[in-house]
């Protein structure tokens, strides 16, 4: 009997519980749909600084943006976390021009994140369609040298997050010394995107250190890869004229920003949650990732709003470089392992500024459980917690429990590195409920802290 | 024992039947994501038919071409039912200019759908802006007679599906009897949108019969509510012309379109799957609701592409002037009480071509519990099974359970009965997404039936 009644107290005062915290989380989603300020200090971002890459003049000006907006959000304090970046320039814009029978047509094009350039003349020569690098060694160095390899793989349809078509296809845009090594001079990738349109996507490539030749990496637009290769199917000796100007300088000195609100209980837990300051230079950074920064910095902003009175220290980090290098990931962990601190969890949102969908939690069964209980306090808001989570530099902080916000997918690879991921194609709300969402999770880890066997 | 040992033995048969139905579902879900015409077919009926408000010569030339579509998708057969239904037309371009100290400046406005015109001279008065009906009944007929009352009330953003914000400020679009009532010349009602934009967002009005005069009614884009807010803060003399050709002319002759799978096993037992062929005269009706028809037509083409056998009659319908009478959803009640058949579900989709958030089922608690057991099979997909459900025209069909299809609702209101409601602005995966939870809800609900007490 008196572990029933044992069981009976639990669950009313569990009830309790939830009833208290779903009112603070009700708070915090009126909070982010009324007063924030993410959409605004979006914005900002977008237009006043504009895309960001690393090393650039826009990424120094968004550090000393960032610190000036944390400690308007209500840091107690902000520091600078310090490393070196890569600093890669596309320089003059990219020219791509098919000739075929006597008819000549532009296509668009760019440049990947850290190739060489073509000579100043540009390439042209055949092109030869490539559906795997299966197909590439089956066709050999005969087939392949002196052509432009065109890696014309697709999304996979059928994955329901588009991050795992994602996934399975990037490899694809490393593709350049693949081809290299079969002697071809250049390398053109289909576009990263489910959509069907004419913005080419640029992203990191990366050159293989067993391939000694290295050769310049293109990428296409998906309605473009499309209509080459229709024409390829028409006439395989049609030539490609490919021009590129980029080149990578010196590193340069840059940094993270780290906002914080001192824990009233436990100051030296730290809960971090954040997103990356740098962007790739087409377009404006928006979803990817200026949604992030300035969604965790209103976190901070609705604790202090709302005066939720935080037991652990909360670290907002906007990361530098995690498009091309996660140095900024690198050397934050490599602080938070030289400070007398424990980082008990960190949430990372890149992702996007879409319609919040769930908070993935990186972890097994057993553990997922424990948070699976919070799930109904989100379910008023539409969202899951599920199995996932992590981020690229978050997961620099090893044996920290990695968490991550799970915004709609589904747009995310329509604007994902293109000159279209712009403030405009992020809708406000949106970009308000993700922002609520991660702030409400973060409440929760604060108050309960994360899963314990 | 005997208790525990059948406990279990429901457990594995629940397990396996979950198993099974989980790659069913699967499988609804690659049709949808692969090789569902949906989009396609929504391109056809926003770009060759057009936008389609009842009595119309497109709403006619859309009646054909869904009978065509209906049949395509694998209807065993298509039939009409016939309803008369209002013929409002809109007429010359309407007019909306503000004097204010020797300036004049151009507004975006519509006539909101069922309005009189205004005199073919126009009318040029003062503004009253108000925030309530309330303030009217308190300004009363001194301060209001003779003037245009601009009724300046926003949706109340902490709601999190917009629907509830919808559903609170509608009232205010209906606004012109009231303003009458005080002596008005004409009424003008700020957009209803959640959205900052200069769409003015058209709808229906209705008159309130118990006030004898009728004075024209228009909708101001949100942007639009915003600046006249502004000037007459600064400017209470300042004047407005407002200038309107619209029209109702007799009822016209139309029809829904109904399509069939004949039930394998219970033939006389019906489930209903539709949406709303009308669809305003601005824009192309493309969330609203050109997406829930193809979406509905899909249903049924991935149910005879993936050879499941339904024991029900699954039925599509194209429901014909859900936006100023529901008309067709009236007729075809009446047709269902008529009929030797026997209605056991209907699920309506009208909330736009956007991500599947939920199945929303109008039941109490008990019976919602019945539903909630599938849930688990649409985590993978991010979909809830909660609260909720209906839609307009299957509210006709009395006591059959009602559902409804749950798009992400945060920009809706974007685009809701503007000319921005275009095929553009519906993304190809998020359109087949809905149609996979809809065809994946019928699924079960045909195998396993509704709740029964």
């Amino acid at each position: 009997m008196r572990f029933f009644a044992l069981l009976l107290c639990t669950s009313a005062s569990l009830i309790a519980q939830q009833n208290e915290d779903s009112l603070i989380i009700r708070k915090i989603y009126s909070y982010h749909l009324t007063e924030s300020k993410s959409y605004e200090n979006l914005r900002n971002l977008c237009k006043d600084v504009g895309c960001r890459l690393s090393g650039s003049k826009e990424a120094a000006k968004a550090v000393d943006w960032v610190k000036q907006a944390i400690l308007k959000a209500g840091a107690d304090s902000v520091f600078l976390v310090p490393c070196m970046v890569p600093h890669w320039v596309r320089g003059k814009k990219e020219k791509c021009e098919v000739y075929n029978n006597n008819k000549s047509e532009i296509f668009s094009v760019c440049a990947l994140g850290g190739s060489i350039a073509t000579p100043v003349t540009g390439i042209k020569t055949k092109v030869i369609e490539i559906s795997s690098f299966e197909e590439i060694e089956k066709l050999g160095i005969e087939k392949i040298k002196g052509n432009i390899v065109f890696y014309n793989v697709s999304f996979n349809k059928e994955f329901i997050h588009t991050g795992n078509a994602y996934g399975k296809a990037v490899k694809y845009r490393s593709g350049a010394s693949m081809a290299a090594k079969y002697g071809a001079l250049a390398s053109i990738t289909k576009s990263m995107t489910t959509s069907d349109n004419d913005f080419p996507h640029t992203g990191m490539m990366k050159y293989d250190s067993l391939v000694k030749e290295k050769i310049p990496g293109f990428a296409i637009s998906s309605m473009g890869a499309k209509k080459l290769s229709s024409l390829l199917a028409q006439n395989k000796n049609l030539e490609m004229y490919l021009y590129s100007d980029c080149k990578t300088l010196p590193d340069e000195p840059s940094y993270s920003i780290v906002g914080e609100i001192r824990g009233k209980e436990f100051p030296n837990e730290v809960i971090v949650v954040g997103g990356h300051l740098d962007s790739w230079d087409l377009g404006e950074g928006a979803h990817d990732d200026g949604a992030g920064v300035v969604q965790s910095m209103e976190v901070l902003a609705a604790f202090r709003k709302l005066g939720i009175s935080n037991k652990r220290t909360i670290r907002c980090i906007a990361f530098m470089n995690e498009e091309n290098g996660t140095r900024g990931g690198e050397s934050y962990a490599e602080l938070a392992t030289k400070e007398n601190k424990k980082h008990i969890a960190a949430l990372e949102s890149d992702m996007g500024g879409f319609s919040p969908r769930a908070i993935g939690v990186e972890a097994k069964q057993d553990t997922l459980l424990y948070y699976k209980k919070w799930q109904p306090l989100f379910e008023p808001y539409y969202v899951f917690i599920k199995q996932g989570g992590g981020g690229v530099d978050i997961s620099k902080l090893k044996a920290v429990p990695q968490f991550s916000f799970e915004p709609d997918s589904q747009r995310y690879f329509d604007f994902h590195h293109t000159a279209d991921d712009v403030f405009e194609n992020v809708n406000k709300r949106e970009l308000e409920l993700g922002a609520a969402t991660i702030g409400s999770f973060i409440y929760l880890l604060d108050k309960y802290g994360t899963y314990k066997k």
